[in-house]
C-alpha cells in the first residue's frame, strides 16, 4: 500500500547532496543581511529584562540564548539564509504564544515564526535579531473523528507523524510533501503548501476545516470548527493559509483527511510531444477521472540526464517526452482494468508510443525514484538555475525552448519536468559554472514571460525572504496594496516575520 | 447521464408552493425595515443629478428608474423581505461597476449588488433606498481550458448555462444548487454555496481559482488568475468568497471545472438508527471512496410525511432512518459492481435493513424525488420553522429528539434531513399555526444548542440580512471585532451592502 514514501526519502537526500555541494566551501552560510544587502529595521532590541520576562512565562528550559543551541534555528534547510537571532523561544500553548505575542508588540520585538524549517525561500528563518518563536513542543494531536475525517490538532505535528496517525484509522492526510518527515502542519498552512497529492485531493484552502490563530497584538482567533460547511460571515481562517506567518500565528489546526486508498497503480510512457501530453492529460482526466491522483511530465533531458548521472534505469525506451501518472482508488481490479484500457486505447491512438503499467510496490517505487531523481541529477553537471513557476497548461511547457534559444551554448542544458495535473513546472537551467551573465539573462527575462502568460512566479515555495523584490510579476498594485493594508491592519508594528513577503514600498 | 436534473426542478417548484402559501394573504411583503425594526444608515439620498450621471456611465436603458421596472429588484425570492429602492442599474463591465462604486462612495450613496436574487437570508435585497446593482448583463463566458478544467467569466453569469457550457466540453460545473436556473455564479461565489455536489467535488474555497473583484472606493483587484498553484503573497480572493459583497463585488471568476462522469447510480437504503447511518457512511467512504457524490439522511417523519402528503411514492418500506446515496464514477459496470458489493456486505452486517440500488435514470428520479421533495411536504400540516445548521457528524441528529423533548405536544411533528457527508441537517418543526411561544421555545435555544455542539447556525444559507443578530453564536467576540475591522478596512464609508452580514456595534 502507498509505496510512495522511498521515493520522498530520496528528495530528502538530494536536498542532503544539494546542500554537500553548496555548503563544500563554508562552514557557516553568508548571513543573509550581508549576502542579501538588507538593512534592519527599528524593531526594539531584546534586553536582559526581558529574557527573565519570558523565563516567566515558559519555563526556564524553553527559553534558548546559547549560541550553540540557537544557531539551527537560524539557518534554512538549504543553507542559503543564516540569521542573527540570539533567542529561541518553545512554547507549549496557545496562551504562551498569545503572552509572547502581546509582550513583543509592546515592546517592538521582532519575531519569526519557525515550524519544521523546511521551507526553500528563507521564510522561517530570521534575517536580523527577530526572536525564534519555535511550535516544535505544539504537537500533540487533539482528536480524529474518524467518520468525517476532521483531524483536529497542535501547528507543530509533524506532517509524516500525522499521516501515520490517520492511516490506522484508514485515512490520509490531504498533502504530501518531500518534506513530511519535518514539516509541521501549522508551516504547510501558513506556506499553503501543494505537494504531490493536490490533483486529487485539492489545496489546503479547501481541505482545512479551521485554524486558530494569534495575532500580532496577541489576540486569539478561534475559527477552529471543524466544518465542512460553515456559512457566518468572513472565512477568516484563509488569511492565514499562505501568508507565511505575516499576519498572525496558526497555533491549532482541523484538517480534513479523505479515506486510504486501497489499490495504487502507477503507469509510465513515452510521448512524442508536448502537445500529445496535453491530450493524453484531458484523456486520463475523462478515463480514469476519480482514481487519477498524479499527472507528472518529464522532458527527454529530464529522464536521460537522470538516467545517465545517477545510473537510474528507465523501465522505458528513449522518447521526447515521458508521462507518470498514479491511481489511488478502492478496488484494485477495477484501477488496473481502467488503467491498462485507458494504457491500450492511447497506444492504439498513437499518444503513447511505449508504456508500462504495473501495482507492483517494487516496480511503483523504480518508476518514482525515477521522476523524484531528477532534480538533483544535474547537480553533477554544473551550477542549476531552478525555477519553480506554474502556468495555463496550454503554456506549461513554452519557456522550456525559449530559454533554449535565449542562452544558447551558454546553457549546456535546459529542461522541464513538474505537475502537469497543477499547472506546476520545475524549470531547470544547467550552465557549467555559475555566471552573471548566465544569471542575468534568465532574471528577470523568465519572471516577465511568466507574467505575460499569466502565470505564476512562485507555485508552491512561496515569497518568503527570497522573493518580495519579484512579487510584482505576479500582483499587480492593486493587490499589493490591499496586502500591505492587511498587514497593517492585522500587525500594525510590523513584528510579524519582517522582511518577508510583502515588498519594501 | 446525470438524471438528477429532474429533482432541482421539483425544488424550484416547491418554493413556489411556499411563496403562494406565504403570501396568499397579501399582495406585497412588508416592507423590512418595519418587519424587522431597522433603522436607515446616514447614508446620501439619491437626486436627480445621480441618476442623470449614471446615465452618462451607462446607457440610458440600463437605469431603471420606473417603481414597476424597480419593483422585482426589491423583493427576494421567497417573498419575505421587501426593500425601497428606487434605482437599479445594469453595468455590462468591471470598468462600470468600478465608475459607480466610485462615484457611490464619493456621495456616501448606498449599494445592493444582486446577482440572480435566490438567497434565502434577504441578503440580495435592499432594505432602503440603496442601488440595486444588478449583473444581469455581465453574462459572457470568457474562456474555457478543456484540459485544465479551468473556466473564466463574468459573474453574471447563470450557474445552470455555464453548467450546460461545460457539459458540451465533457466537463461539469463544481458545484450544484436547487436555484441553479436563476443563480448566478458571481452570487454563489460571494455567498460562498454549498450545494450538493460539496462532498465529492469540494467546496468554493478550493475550487474558485481567481477573482476579479472592485472594491468600494471603484478599485479593481484583479486575482483572475487560472492556476491550480500559485503562492505569491496573500490569497487574497478568498476575502470576496463568503462575504455576501459587503468587501467587494466579484465581477470576473476563474473557476475548475471537473470532468463530466460517464456513470451515476443511485442507491436507497433502510437504517435502523442515526448510529448505523454514521456506520454506513464510515463504509461508504471506505468502499465507494472516490465513486461517492452524495451521502443524504432522512428519518421516518421526513420520509412518511412526504409520502403521505405529496403522493410520492417510496421504493422501499417503512423503516427508522432512510439513506439516499450516489455515485459519479468513469466506469458503470465498475461502479454498480462496488456500489452492490457494498449494499450486499451492509446488509449482512445489518447496517442496511432493506435497500436499493439502481442505474436506471427513470429510477433514480423517483428516489431523488422523494428525498427533495421533504422540504416542502410539511407545508400541508401547517407552519413551519426551518433550520439548516452543520454539525460535527457524532452530534449530527441531537437536536432532533431535544427538539421534539421540548416542544412536546406544541410541535405535530419534528423531523430531520440533510447532507451528512456535509454534517449539514435541515431541521424542520412543524406547528398547527404559527405562534410566538413555538417560536420563542425554539429560538433562541436552537442557535444556543448548535454554539455548544461546536456547529454552524447556518450551514450554507448565510448570514444576510436575516441572521447579523445570530452571529455571535458562531463567531466569537475576537473573530466578530476582526470582521469589523475587515470591512472598516475596505468599505470605510459602508456603502456595500449595509445592514447585512455584521452585526450592529
Amino acid at each position: 500500500m502507498i509505496n510512495s514514501l522511498t521515493p520522498f526519502v530520496t528528495y530528502i537526500k538530494n536536498f542532503k547532496i544539494l546542500n554537500q555541494v553548496r555548503c563544500a566551501s563554508q562552514v557557516l552560510p553568508q548571513l543573509s543581511s550581508e549576502k542579501y544587502n538588507v538593512k534592519r529595521k527599528s524593531f526594539g532590541i531584546i534586553e536582559a529584562s526581558d529574557v527573565d520576562y519570558f523565563k516567566t512565562v515558559l519555563s526556564e528550559d524553553r527559553v534558548l540564548t546559547d549560541d550553540n543551541d540557537v544557531l539551527p534555528f537560524n539557518i534554512d534547510w538549504i543553507k542559503n539564509c543564516r540569521g542573527q537571532s540570539k533567542l529561541v523561544l518553545k512554547p507549549k500553548t496557545t496562551q504562551e504564544v498569545s503572552t509572547i505575542l502581546k509582550y513583543c508588540n509592546q515592546k517592538r520585538l521582532a519575531v519569526c515564526p519557525q515550524g519544521g524549517n523546511t521551507g526553500l525561500v528563507g521564510g522561517s528563518v530570521p534575517v536580523f535579531d527577530e526572536i525564534v518563536l519555535s511550535f516544535i513542543l505544539m504537537n500533540k494531536i487533539i482528536s480524529l473523528d474518524e467518520i468525517s475525517g476532521a483531524l483536529i490538532c497542535e501547528a507543530g505535528c509533524i506532517l509524516e507523524n500525522l499521516d501515520n496517525y490517520v492511516r490506522e484509522h484508514n485515512l490520509i492526510m490531504p498533502l504530501d510533501l518531500g518534506a513530511k518527515g519535518s514539516c509541521h502542519i501549522g508551516g504547510n498552512i501558513s506556506t499553503n503548501a501543494g505537494g504531490l497529492r493536490l490533483l486529487r485531493y485539492g489545496n489546503l484552502h479547501g481541505s482545512v476545516l479551521g485554524v486558530e490563530a494569534v495575532k500580532a497584538d496577541g489576540t486569539v482567533i478561534d475559527c477552529l470548527k471543524s466544518l465542512k460547511k460553515d456559512n457566518t460571515g468572513y472565512h477568516l481562517k484563509h488569511l492565514f493559509i499562505g501568508s507565511e506567518g505575516t499576519l498572525g500565528l496558526v497555533t491549532k489546526v482541523a484538517i480534513h483527511c479523505p479515506a486510504l486508498p486501497k489499490a495504487v497503480s502507477v503507469g509510465f510512457f513515452g510521448v512524442e510531444n508536448f502537445e500529445n501530453i496535453l491530450r493524453l492529460y484531458a484523456s486520463a482526466k475523462s478515463s480514469l477521472g476519480e482514481i487519477l491522483s498524479a499527472f507528472e511530465m518529464a522532458d527527454n533531458d529530464s529522464i536521460s540526464s537522470t538516467v545517465k548521472n545517477l545510473k537510474i534505469p528507465n523501465p522505458i525506451s528513449d522518447y521526447p517526452f515521458y508521462v507518470l501518472l498514479e491511481t489511488h482508488g478502492s478496488d484494485e481490479t477495477h484501477d488496473s482494468e481502467k488503467l491498462t484500457r485507458f494504457l491500450e486505447k492511447e497506444m492504439e491512438s498513437g499518444l503513447i508510443i511505449d508504456g508500462t503499467v504495473t501495482s507492483d510496490p517494487a516496480k511503483m517505487q523504480t518508476i518514482w525514484n525515477l521522476r523524484e531523481n531528477i532534480a538533483g541529477a544535474g547537480l553533477i553537471e554544473g551550477y542549476i538555475f531552478k525555477y519553480d513557476v506554474s502556468l495555463p497548461l496550454r503554456s506549461y511547457y513554452n519557456l522550456v525552448p525559449l530559454l533554449r534559444q535565449r542562452l544558447g551554448t551558454k546553457a549546456s542544458r535546459v529542461y522541464g519536468y513538474g505537475h502537469v495535473g497543477d499547472g506546476n513546472i520545475h524549470i531547470n537551467v544547467v550552465v557549467p559554472k555559475y555566471s552573471q551573465e548566465a544569471s542575468s539573462l534568465l532574471e528577470p527575462y523568465i519572471f516577465e514571460e511568466v507574467s505575460k502568460l499569466k502565470g505564476s512566479i512562485s507555485a508552491e515555495h512561496g515569497v518568503g525572504f527570497r522573493k518580495p523584490h519579484f512579487i510584482h510579476y505576479s500582483k499587480d498594485a492593486n493587490a499589493l496594496q490591499l496586502m500591505q493594508q492587511l498587514k497593517q491592519l492585522m500587525d500594525p508594528n510590523g513584528i510579524l516575520n519582517p522582511y518577508k513577503v510583502l515588498p519594501e514600498i
